[in-house]
């Protein structure tokens, strides 16, 4: 059996991103990161710089796990009395649900793991890597300043883990949440790709 | 290139003493688990008996760190101020060495990929599964009796925490300690050895 859906919660920096496209490109699945914000603002009529802007950068309140319990799953609706990130959230989820449902995909990030948590053909996989190799991707790869790269990078970390704190109600990057987690740095992301296809061959 | 020494750190009833042993033979390696507890008797003139009680059960005190660092490394000094339990660590943190010098293998529990850190030959990976499977294999596997088995598995968990914690000094099963973890229930022992097996053969 194979998983049909993949899911990638990444440290900043760690490839993970990469990682997945790769995994994503020889397994012939769809691949799903950035594009999922065009699509929700697409269907919402959000414009997409608020979109961008808004992305990932919650901080908590008492409005959660409101987007990823179906509530919401079949309609387009916006509430006009929720944060803006909340219905961003709920849009998101539900583009999510539609994705799964439409074929075998590789999705990177806004909490598949958690918004899929029901389904039963989902590998949940986490990439992470020592900070210093973080940073020097971010700086070599991401073009991120090398001046104040590495409080760049724990922030958007630090953000990362705030989102699914508040989202998915749980610690980000816990080993309960994933079936692999895998060290990029110890493998480099070619391999750590050719890994989580060999692992998905042997999910379930 | 592949990982000279493989250590498996487990969840008590999560079947990662069958997978690391599953791995060693597919590659050939030697295994090592409660056969150091011996081993470490045998040197040390400890009572088996004894050491058995001791393993793993320790309380947190200003003793820490003193094994794994080396200062011990080349005598086999049984220092009569300590409390049997670090004796015995400082014992196993020294034929665990000895072990990783001599040849391949996979080691289970007992610290390993801490007192190996400075190595850069060593897979380090954490084996872990939902509770109910692992109580599921504690009764049906292990003999445990059903009645209280979800406290005993939890109360074992504990006590490895516990033991990791005051030994290597941070979190058990946190993903910064590992290469690579791996959920045994979404995959089965037979395929979770085969994954290792494959992994350490694209590490480093």
């Amino acid at each position: 059996m194979t998983a049909r859906i993949i899911t990638i919660g990444r440290e900043y920096g760690s490839g993970g991103r990469s990682i997945g496209e790769q995994a994503a490109k020889m397994l012939g699945y769809g691949f799903y990161d950035k594009v999922l914000i065009d699509l929700a603002a697409k269907k919402s009529g959000f414009a997409i710089d608020y979109i961008r802007n808004t992305e990932e950068q919650v901080t908590p309140n008492y409005l959660f796990n409101l987007a990823a319990n179906g509530y919401y799953a079949n309609s387009m609706f916006i509430n006009d009395g929720l944060p803006a990130s909340d219905n961003l959230f709920i849009l998101q989820s539900k583009i999510i649900r539609e994705l799964a449902e439409k074929g075998p995909c590789v999705i990177v990030g806004r909490c598949a793991d958690y918004i899929l948590r029901d389904r039963t053909d989902c590998l949940n996989v986490f990439i992470h890597a020592p900070l210093a190799d973080r940073v020097a991707r971010a700086v070599g790869e991401y073009g991120l300043p090398a001046e104040g790269a590495e409080k760049t990078v724990q922030r958007n970390d630090k953000i990362r883990s705030k989102h699914y704190q508040y989202y998915a109600g749980s610690k980000w990057g816990h080993i309960h949440r994933y079936h692999l987690t895998l060290n990029s740095s110890a493998f480099g992301c070619e391999a750590a790709a050719a890994l989580i296809v060999e692992t998905a061959r042997k999910f379930g």
